[in-house]
């Protein structure tokens, strides 16, 4: 078993939504994938070490969680510019998904996570298509995924049978670091029959299930004129909130919606960059937090949030939830690392293994740098952390006891390859044909 | 005169709101302060020149413009979080203020100008105390500035002679980088009499004002309770708007402001990310430019932007007017980099000398990279520049045609020395006496 010392950092504790602290002069001790000990520098005998990380000044915290993308749309990025939800969808969205190919999603993935590593992303809950590609990529890359196939209706049973597949080949692959989760697209995109396979499938393959659902309160006003029910309702009647249930978005929920939500145990994957770039609603945290709903970060896809920084949605979100509550209270420094920490590992179901650095949890760690002008003075680190970070502060990525970018190197993924294969495909994948569309948005 | 050559690169030009173009594969020539020429490259004699740029790859645009700060305010970010105005104001602010040095101010400034060169912002209209020392550090920095010297009316008539000895001093100064401005704080600490008083020193030194107006409804509320006026009015009645006038913020602003606004030529410096933060009603961008207002955007004071990242102002710019008016389509790409632009040099009465990248204006420019993996594949170059910057994509900055930083290093501030001076002032300045503020907020 491998053994690693992380040298003199500080580590970020945040225990519950109400604190932040700053251990200094730390010594991190990783065994194999999993945090061995935190010892006071100096106190491990450096002997014992396969790899010394000297870490003076910096500040370890847990690798953030992406709790809801679809990372191989970064090659989509910037091809879907100031429209709204419909016609992004329509016009933009799934023609040009019409163009893609399976190879497409391995070095989409890629990049993605390329882009993530550098943000000190180590963790993503990702849905999308060709998914066993997107697999490879999490296993060359070393990084940690949830990984689910997208499915729609309209493509017929045929595949979930290819979901069932893809869990069967993946789960708990690649040392551990790849999970699988079934995905139906959304309920207006699935029956509630499909729905209702969907959640049997699950419950014979033991998964959870990941499903965008309530993305504006219009879904939930069409929802209800057409079925009686609310989007969360109908994933109810349908038995999806019978499994452990991500939900993406939630932003149409209705106070019913929430308590439902709570009762069941699912939880809420937040996504504010896309609403705002979109002029959705805002999935109210506050209430979700206050019910008890887990509520953790995402980048959702790129063509909406533009980049996977998910620093960046940190601070939107907090921004977003101090604006439309009018109160600037909201969402404060602990809370909102809170829910970039623990609250993102437990909104995917990992709060015991990652999400904080402690002994037994893995040792998925970002080294951040904060000597950077934009930082200085420090007076307040959690300040710091939400509302200054870049992504070039992110030093050194450890995954699983790796380290996967060491001084701002990515040492696991070809870059170059990787850009030369995106400008290769950029013609072909911006072809837009509005008839050739792989599904059509009518709430 | 010195002659420099900024080799091959490729050449941003936004010559109105609905436009963005690159030019590839241009040389821009630049002798003494101006550009020259831009050239197709390969056609300057490059025998002609003191210095040359490779640019190969990279995008010129314009240096960015911070239309409303108070940079020094670095020395206090992190100090006032998660707390509505009237509280930030009182407990925080004016408190921490009692505690400011005029040597800070040199150094804050210095930091907050390094901050800026980092993130390719070149020019900025800056609003503080102790004015001189800014001004020394935007001699010694080689960047460009608008400065004011903020007068309370509780400061005395006193206040308004040193004003006008600042504007004296160094209106033109430092090879025509520092232009001067006068500061009355704003309608809410100024008064009547006072705002009378600094609209006449402003004809007669024949500078502009820059000052704060209606930064929330209730401010208009209040005012049109107490005195039957808006603060827009009151600053119209006091023979404010008669001078060229610089409005920060403008958020609470009626039908008619705007109509005020704009019938008196008056321009508005637009800071969102402090809106966002302080739970503020956010600036109407789309119904002030509608009316022909120039809109430009500011970072505000980094104890509530956190920051002087202008890039993520930019952004959150676009995504608060879309969400505020839910309207997908509102602040396109174009038009937000318009404002970035164009938009934010008329709002500083500047649109003949900086802002755009043509023969006969000032050379200042932001050399920017966007081979970074959060920018691949580069289907729409505007997106990339709203959606995805990050400060290390700038790698070389020059103003008034000097470089001042090159390959993102800074040639003309010592950042060692700043940050020393910063950290030994930290605990200093962070104390708080709130019985010991240097004015009370009571709109």
């Amino acid at each position: 078993m491998t053994r690693l010392l992380i040298q003199n950092c500080n580590v970020l504790s945040v225990p519950d939504a109400n604190t932040v602290a700053v251990r200094e002069n730390q010594d991190i001790v990783i065994e194999g994938a999993q945090i061995a000990a935190l010892l006071p520098s100096g106190q491990a005998d450096v002997g014992h070490f396969d790899e010394i990380i000297p870490a003076d000044g910096l500040l370890a915290m847990p690798g953030l969680i992406n709790t809801h993308a679809h990372t191989p749309m970064v090659l989509f990025r910037g091809l879907a510019e100031d429209v709204p939800l419909a016609v992004w969808f329509n016009e933009y969205i799934w023609p040009l998904e019409n163009n893609l190919i399976e190879e497409d999603v391995f070095w989409g993935m890629s990049l993605g996570i390329a882009e993530m590593l550098r943000a000190g992303v180590t963790t993503v809950n990702d849905h999308y298509f060709h998914m066993h590609q997107a697999a490879e990529a999490v296993k060359q890359a070393g990084s940690r995924a949830l990984l689910g196939w997208a499915v729609f209706s309209s493509g017929g049973t045929d595949l979930l049978e290819r979901s069932a597949a893809f869990v069967e080949e993946w789960q708990d692959s690649a040392e551990g670091r790849i999970h699988t989760i079934l995905a139906p697209h959304a309920p207006y995109t699935c029956s509630d029959e499909f729905l209702r396979m969907c959640a049997d499938l699950a419950t014979s393959l033991n998964t959870g299930i990941h499903i965008h659902a309530s993305e504006n309160h219009e879904q939930t006003r069409v929802s209800l004129a057409k079925y009686g029910k609310t989007p969360v309702q109908v994933l109810e009647a349908a038995g999806i909130l019978d499994r452990p249930t991500i939900l993406a978005h939630a932003c149409g929920v209705t106070p019913e919606d929430i308590s439902l939500i709570a009762n069941y145990g699912a939880t809420v994957a937040h996504c504010p960059k896309t609403y705002m770039k979109l002029a959705m609603d805002i999935a109210p945290v506050a209430a979700l937090r206050a019910a008890g709903v887990p509520v953790g970060i995402g980048t959702d896809g790129a063509v909406s949030n533009n980049t996977m920084n998910l620093w960046e949605v940190l601070r939107i979100m907090a921004l977003a939830q101090k604006e439309i509550t009018r109160e600037a209270e909201a969402l404060p420094l602990a809370e909102t690392l809170y829910i970039a920490t623990r609250g993102s590992a437990k909104t995917l179901g990992m709060e015991n293994e990652i999400g904080a650095l402690e002994p037994g949890y893995l040792a998925d760690i970002a080294l951040l740098d904060l000597s950077g002008m934009h930082h200085q003075p420090v007076h307040n680190v959690a300040a710091n952390l939400v509302y200054n970070m870049e992504m070039a502060d992110v030093r050194t990525v450890l995954v699983n006891g790796k380290v996967l970018m060491r001084d701002r190197q990515l040492l696991t993924i070809n870059e170059r390859d990787v850009v030369a294969y995106a400008a290769s495909a950029r013609e072909r994948l911006s072809r837009r044909l509005p008839q050739h569309r792989i599904q059509t948005y009518a709430p």
